[in-house]
């Protein structure tokens, strides 16, 4: 199926993904009544004496805001708030599909982190929580932490911790299928953005000692002029043989390959460069960094894409749903590493992994279960 | 029925009055493949290279978002965002009962009209339309006409607007009925906030030339000192006669009283001091400045209120929704007078008046259509 066209025809004929629902009847005057005036004066009354009852008298108990400023949308890069709208609404879907969560987009005309940090702010009383998105690093990353000081509802940047979540617990199982050590591990991470980042960041919890990291311009290495204080903060933890050079030849001798960057960036040539039997995630959306067929023939023993229509598809979709539900059945404010690390764990455990199967399905509505639990027992 | 508690009921059992529906399936793989990615990559593409295109390919085209900081809900004045949810929420209700569009909720955390204003340019991306609500006088009358200056989609303020609106329908069949002469009316307008000052304006565009505005502190004359710069504004246009006095003075040989004010301030005598059979808009929420009873008691020839629950209701809400559809489907940016006045014009003669019923009810279905279609004639 030509997923591009058909998405455009069901977009086109639905004028998108989302509408409201309301949940009360409103046929007749007693109605209008009770949900608007003068009833409603009540229910304001008793907020405004007590503004932690709008969880329980408002929506506002299960209500997210999904808030993206368009720059860093799947691997189409910074497309803008508006064309950032179908995928926000497809994220609102997934939401409320899975995890029962109303979502609202928040496509935003600001780009300033500061100001990204003020409207956040300015929404907290509308919402439970907020799901930062798309929002290209090197921003994404004074605005997560500063939020998570100055707001009281939780708030999760997708693309930093959902990530480095899904890519853990994709980790962990191709490490059980394959008989792969973690901490032995030699990894190559394509991509340093708000994911790739975070993902090097959550590796390193976990014991993997050899993590080169590229970008656009080759490894990271001391020598690199310009690099950002993210780019240069995560260096300094990794990258021990100083090794300077492009992609190719960073995937010399390594086992793994995690991509979060741009499709065909990667051919047979260069996973033979590798070691034995490697694991591949081409992890960039739509088109992943190497396609599936062309990793396997050259050797790969696990391959993981981003994408539903093919095996083991590593998405973050596999995480938020299940994530929010918890923090909000929970009333969990912080996402701590410890956190990723045991919904990752409990995404792992939670099949019986194969080399085409190493995370549940997108479809499995149990994983949302387990992601939740995991987070009110780990609150508990 | 105690329509408070019932509400409290209704909203606590239902945990408020909206929710997200999708409107898409999303039960197997190829499903996520088109909703989400890779297939939505698509429909970013297209919208990247177009914005308009966001208005038929999301639901933006059929969303709009009320704005409130929670600073006038009602009459119960400021009670902050979280406080004010309900009320947006009821709104959003009625939106999508009445009309089939789509309203979000955004209470938010700031009172400052230009913060208010980048608000609203930040969320524009997302929305076709911006309905402001419940910010108070006089900083609404500085947002609003800023906003429909720099933005490209329709902005409207409800209790200045709307609540004009309505009321020049009710009191076109009011005089209907009585046989009064708009532009002969002796008119009392209490409340000099965003509604008082707005419902003036509009009435002096049909002749009516005798109107007195009075706020807490009396009717508006030169001699009073800290007018803010609005009320000194309105004041020029209005009070001939330089009246200096308080409310009960200024009902005194009066044929219309308007109360947009707080409850239970006028009573019987003072409703006797005005000219035979008044009509009498008595228009606080929840509670009227006076109720129906005690005003036909008086001698009252037509009496209104804001309640469902009381003949005449002169509401906002029987102007909103048609509103909005009808500039969301006229693709109608900006709400002159005289579109306003033709939608009042279009509402009183949409029914045969009586003096129990001056205005359609806000359950006739029939009044959004006549409503929405006024503006895409006035359009076209």
């Amino acid at each position: 199926m030509d997923y591009g066209e058909k998405a455009l025809e069901v977009h086109r004929k639905n004028r998108g993904k989302i509408e409201i629902k309301t949940k009360v009847p409103l046929k007749t005057k007693d109605d209008l009544s009770i949900a608007y005036t003068p009833g409603v004066a009540k229910v304001s009354e008793v907020i405004g004496k007590n503004k932690q009852k709008s969880y329980e008298l408002t929506n506002r108990g299960n209500q997210i805001a999904i808030v993206s400023d368009g720059t860093a949308v799947l691997g189409l890069g910074n497309i803008g708030p508006e064309a950032a709208l179908p995928v926000m609404e497809g994220k609102s879907a997934i939401f409320k599909e899975f995890a029962g969560i109303d979502a609202i987009p928040l496509c935003i005309n600001t780009t300033d982190p500061k100001e990204i940090i003020k409207f956040c702010k300015y929404i907290e009383p509308s919402f439970a929580g907020i799901n930062l998105e798309d929002i290209a690093a090197p921003r994404c990353f004074e605005i997560l932490p500063q939020l998570e000081k100055e707001l009281s509802i939780p708030v999760f940047h997708d693309d930093q911790d959902g990530t480095a979540i899904v890519v853990l617990a994709a980790l962990i199982n191709a490490c059980r299928v394959t008989g792969k050590v973690m901490s032995e591990l030699k990894v190559v991470v394509n991509g340093a953005g708000a994911a790739g980042i975070s993902i090097t960041k959550l590796l390193l919890t976990q014991n993997v000692k050899d993590i080169v990291l590229v970008d656009s311009c080759g490894v990271l290495h001391r020598g690199r002029c310009n690099l950002t204080q993210a780019k240069k903060d995560i260096m300094e933890k990794i990258n021990k043989q100083k090794t300077c050079c492009g992609l190719q030849e960073a995937m010399y001798g390594r086992d793994v390959f995690i991509g979060v960057s741009v499709g065909n960036l990667v051919n047979e040539k260069m996973i033979k460069l590798m070691n034995a039997e490697p694991i591949i995630f081409a992890m960039a959306n739509p088109t992943p960094e190497v396609k599936p067929e062309i990793a396997l023939r050259a050797g790969a023993s696990i391959v993981g894409t981003g994408r539903s229509d093919f095996p083991n598809q590593i998405n973050n979709a596999l995480v938020f749903p299940g994530l929010f539900k918890g923090l909000l059945e929970g009333k969990t404010k912080k996402i701590t590493d410890k956190l990723k690390i045991a919904i990752a764990v409990a995404i792992a455990y939670s099949v019986k992994p194969s080399k085409n199967k190493i995370l549940p399905l997108l479809t499995d509505r149990n994983n949302v279960e387990v992601i939740a639990n995991t987070i009110k027992k780990f609150n508990g």
